[in-house]
């Protein structure tokens, strides 16, 4: 174990540059952690004369991340391109094909792809490791695969996505709205070039279906998460929440219930005195519960240069230190398919209608709920200048199913302004 | 890899208990996350005829946990005894020396005999984890040695004796004085044997010393961590602290500083809304600062059958997965001596007094002060019906030695009717 483990590294962004800076700067203490010198051999980015701050003179350079990844020098192919088409998704199977192993932060990439990489890897005696790819530089993925190994995981939770967690306390902070937010959130470079990754929770939701596979011993099933995201949550939700003593959070679920496995996505309500409840600004937070450890919670910055460097740092010491084991922490062709959850577990719900001003509106949102079985904890109706009237309801615990049965007949009556917005609340 | 993995396991009280069961319930799902088979061979405990819920009746029974240790058909001798003398120093270092990877949960053990243990186990070429001696159920010792690898640790800060934090919690939310709760710790078995090294600090110490090494590449130092318990925090220490928007906890904070290694474990004023304010009851919190990662926090039970077994077979699962680095994430022989910082960084303090009630008294507290160099920030004195009157004082930020500097002129006076309590205000 004293040959140096040599990378090649693809992807030059944010995290890439911070990852060489990393490695540049900390060569002694890696070597004295992991018992080898890590070498950086190749680099490849789309831009090869953009200045990163960092020196890259001493790496061999390559245009096509293929190449990168297959080159006789390279022992470990790390990559920071992101997409879960094209270039990274080629050049992965390119390097496990070549006899590499992987190191990536590429959350859509395993969210879709994981069970071919991890057979494809897991053929081939290769590793795949993605510290990176969930909550940033918390050591999530590491806690759920070894820490907690002894563990049947009963339930994941997570609020995974920063910027989502931005926007929603600055909400309740500053009284701006949403639209505000959401803009200064582009500004600051906050947003994915396609807002909808983190806005839409598919980010998030990408992130959860990685920790249900490993969670759940099932294949990653990024298409069976039931996502919902941000985007109608009003400033009236965050202050009507507050005053019932709950924050809105993005929060991921999944668990496996009598009907198969819930994965969900969605703005939910928790305590505002919870540990989720707490959570401010871009920082995640994921709750990991298993039949022995009853619950842990792991908490840190989701996203930036340091963080998520970090991560991918610590799959890079683990492979110098030689450990190795599937993917998803067992071998890929023994995951299961695990069916989808067609409802989730009973909760009580918060809903915010905007009712027409007619006689009898409220008498036909209370017979809608009434007719589906799902009975009213407290109902408020504030004072109003425009044509509608906000309702504010809490209702018992009731499934999504039954809900959205409710909802349906009430949309057929001629008393709702708009689509309701209807939030879980979830006891954490 | 696919031979059974044999354990021999010395200690069958709470925590070899949660171990058996665990073993036995889960023997699939554990065999399909570390490929092998996980089997008991034998077993050892004080009292062979006790019900323990579990049958044992498919183990060899040893008298001696060295024969236990030693056994040919023992791959990893779990050493869940405690103490750090005796049996289980005896046994652990009879286990390295005929070959054997060792599992423990002993803090004591590490944090006095550590550098021994871990050289005799690195010249053997043999493993010691020990992810239950931290924090119980919460893998921090995983999380610090291996997920944040590429990190240099500036900061390790933790509650981590979870009766202490009951105390201190129940303190706030019943009124009752320490004496009362700790009686009522005694009854409900959250004691040690020896209570001190719970309310001493002692037991968090060691833990505290354990991260030390592994953060700071240093070897243990338990004899350099600055202990005080909670023993002297009265309710009104409890109350003054509230109403400045402060929790007392027992803290261990350890960091480099210029002048060394300083390592302590004591009552500290936190802030109430940060992530340690808000921690309750037995739950343990640790957070990790390094130079990428920022900051993680870490929060999860530190004690209990369940959480510590899932703390011990964590390391099982990483043996039989075939995980293989140095005890403290480097070679002992490379961990350095640290010296300890004489002082503490400069930080504002807590003072109480016990001041008698003669003229000029408030003046000789502020000359005795400001003498030392310490400027006060607030200063309240209490009404009262006794010979002393309570004086409560924050200062501006001063060094640990400074402060003991003022106390020890102020003790020279003839003011004081009691030694001061004083307590470090640490911005977390």
């Amino acid at each position: 174990m004293t040959e140096p483990l040599r990378l090649g590294i693809a992807g030059l962004g944010t995290v890439g540059t911070g990852v060489v800076k990393i490695i540049r700067r900390q060569a002694a203490m890696l070597e004295a952690r992991t018992g080898r010198t890590i070498e950086i051999t190749a680099v490849s980015a789309r831009n090869a004369s953009k200045d990163r701050g960092v020196s890259l003179g001493d790496y061999a350079w390559e245009t096509d991340p293929v190449a990168l990844a297959t080159r006789d020098d390279v022992d470990v192919f790390v990559e920071l391109m992101g997409g879960h088409e094209g270039a990274a998704k080629e050049a992965t199977e390119a390097a496990l094909a070549a006899g590499k192993d992987v190191v990536t932060a590429n959350k859509a990439l395993l969210a879709i792809h994981g069970q071919a990489l991890a057979e494809q890897a897991e053929a081939a005696g290769r590793i795949i490791r993605f510290e990176a790819a969930v909550a940033g530089g918390i050591p999530v993925i590491k806690s759920l695969t070894e820490g907690l190994a002894g563990n049947e995981i009963t339930r994941v939770m997570g609020v995974m996505n920063g910027t989502c967690n931005y926007i929603l306390t600055q909400m309740e902070a500053t009284g701006q709205g949403y639209n505000a937010l959401f803009e200064e959130c582009g500004r600051l470079g906050y947003l994915e070039a396609d807002p909808n990754l983190d806005v839409g929770g598919i980010d998030a939701g990408h992130k959860l279906a990685i920790l249900s596979a490993i969670a759940f011993g099932t294949k990653p099933a990024f298409g069976n998460v039931q996502l919902e995201g941000i985007q109608r949550i009003s400033l009236d939700d965050i202050r009507h929440a507050s005053d019932m003593g709950y924050r809105i959070k993005l929060l991921g679920v999944a668990q496996r219930t009598g009907r198969g496995l819930e994965q969900r996505m969605s703005p939910c309500l928790v305590p505002a005195h919870s540990p989720l409840g707490q959570l401010e600004g871009g920082t995640n937070m994921v709750v990991i519960e298993g039949d022995a450890v009853e619950q842990i919670v792991l908490r840190g910055p989701g996203a930036g240069e340091g963080p998520t460097a970090s991560a991918v740092l610590g799959d890079i010491c683990d492979l110098a230190r030689g450990s190795r084991f599937p993917t998803f922490g067992q071998p890929a062709v023994s995951l299961q398919e695990a069916p989808a959850a067609q409802t989730s577990l009973a909760a009580p719900h918060y809903l915010r209608l905007a009712l027409l001003d007619k006689p009898g509106a409220l008498a036909k949102v209370s017979t809608a709920l009434g007719d589906a079985g799902i009975s009213i904890d407290r109902m408020r109706q504030y004072g109003h200048s425009e044509p509608t009237a906000p309702v504010l309801i809490v209702t018992h615990k009731c499934t999504s199913t039954t809900l959205q049965t409710a909802l349906d007949e009430l949309a057929k009556t001629d008393v709702v302004a708009s689509e309701p917005v209807a939030l879980r609340i979830e006891e954490v």
